[in-house]
């Protein structure tokens, strides 16, 4: 893992192209766009609440490794200088008592409401697809240009103060002599979920139907091909949800936070 | 990394060996004891002070990565089931107001004072020692049977809340045809400081004379050797002094936690 002081002279043209598009209200999932550029899952909580998920993070690395943490009330992140988190993110949720209340397209309003929110930015899958691609590896989300399936899992995680909830994870259809690369190739990157955590048998981790995912697209799986799950940033939704949390904003599953950090930099 | 669920059949006897010694009174720094176990530093902290020190932590993860935090008010860890943190370690610091108050081979009676204490364990860079010696690397400080020399370094951590301080390094000499040998193996293991922070110039990083290090004993620097510099995981200790804590416990540097996680857990 690369220091990020040391990324300062990177050209982050199109991450910030794609952020700015965003800002002025364009909405879109974000697999496939500004590739090389990390992309990020994003809750946002009361500081009341605050340690309770750091530590809930802390002891379910794989499906929440932090990438970024704000200062109390602060909507700036070090990992996209000048970026507004209220806002360069295409599509949020509103979270209310651990109900989705509303998705919007800019959360500025809802943000207004606390005057303390501490913003935790969070490793994404999307970030080893592109080493994927390169190596061969057909994602078929991207070639079908939909949203990733993303399944709740009948794992809970370890809970943390008030948190609690189970697994989220992501799943991508590999052929079955291409399993091995995509498990080398996303364990080289830890600090956005690594390797997988469950390769086949859906089942046995609580998905009853691939057809029907609890957030994204269902996606072709061919003949083949084996279904492959990797822990996912939507697993703090599902704590939220779990929890009953009183307030919280996210992301909307897929439609991720774009850094100007290079993929290559989350490289152990 | 593994999840440290699969982990539970390993035979741990060398590691609850030593801390048995450990809590019955003996002391000695813990390099080269129970090897191919994973040794931790340890901070101890008022639940006033932890969601700061977490941050402070997810802030600057080379000296600083979490590999367990116990609830407030436990003295347990999921890396040692039995183990108590209060005696187990062979020798402890406590500190009051940003000062060393007391070395102690017994923290039990200064864990009373709050009841609501919160227990960091942290990565510690013996853990690839195993590694590197296995490759032929020689460790000087394992050699010699000495402590392994700590030093105080310019170089600012990120600060998080009411913390702040300068990062500690590790060091040790290493032949220059080893230097690229000794980045790559402990490169794997990210969770434990992973590879160095700074190799050679040791004036670079504010380190005046290699011979008399703020921790830990000196060793011999053979010719052909260059310093190799490790964040260290008596960063927090710094952060207490220069941030004037009211309260903490911590490890004396070079006497560690011994868990019941072998090395490889943390292997990526």
């Amino acid at each position: 893992m690369i220091d990020i002081e040391h990324l300062r002279h990177i050209n982050a043209g199109p991450a910030q192209k794609a952020r700015e598009r965003y800002r002025i209200g364009s909405i879109e999932p974000t697999s496939g766009v500004a590739p090389g550029f990390t992309q990020a899952n994003m809750i946002v909580l009361p500081r009341d609440w605050a340690f309770d998920f750091l530590l809930y993070a802390q002891r379910n690395p794989k499906a929440c490794p932090v990438l970024d943490v704000s200062d109390p009330g602060s909507h700036a992140t070090l990992l996209a200088p000048g970026a507004d988190l209220r806002s360069d993110l295409p599509l949020y949720r509103i979270w209310r008592d651990g109900r989705l209340a509303e998705e919007t397209a800019d959360a500025t309003a809802a943000w207004a409401e606390y005057p303390d929110l501490v913003s935790f930015l969070i490793g994404c899958s999307f970030t080893f697809e592109t080493p994927m691609a390169e190596a061969g590896i057909e994602i078929r989300h991207i070639t079908d240009k939909s949203n990733v399936p993303m399944y709740l899992t009948n794992r809970p995680c370890r809970p943390a103060g008030r948190l609690h909830g189970n697994m989220v994870v992501s799943m991508r259809p590999i052929q079955a002599s291409r399993v091995a690369d995509a498990v080398t190739i996303s364990g080289r990157f830890p600090a956005v979920h690594g390797a997988p955590i469950h390769v086949g048998t859906p089942e046995a981790i609580g998905i009853k139907d691939l057809a029907a995912p609890e957030f994204g697209d269902p996606v072709r799986i061919e003949p083949g091909e084996v279904p492959v799950f990797w822990a996912c940033g939507v697993t703090p939704q599902a704590a939220v949800m779990a929890s009953r949390v009183p307030f919280a904003i996210t992301h909307a599953p897929g439609h991720m936070f774009i850094t100007d950090i290079p993929d290559s930099a989350y490289h152990v």
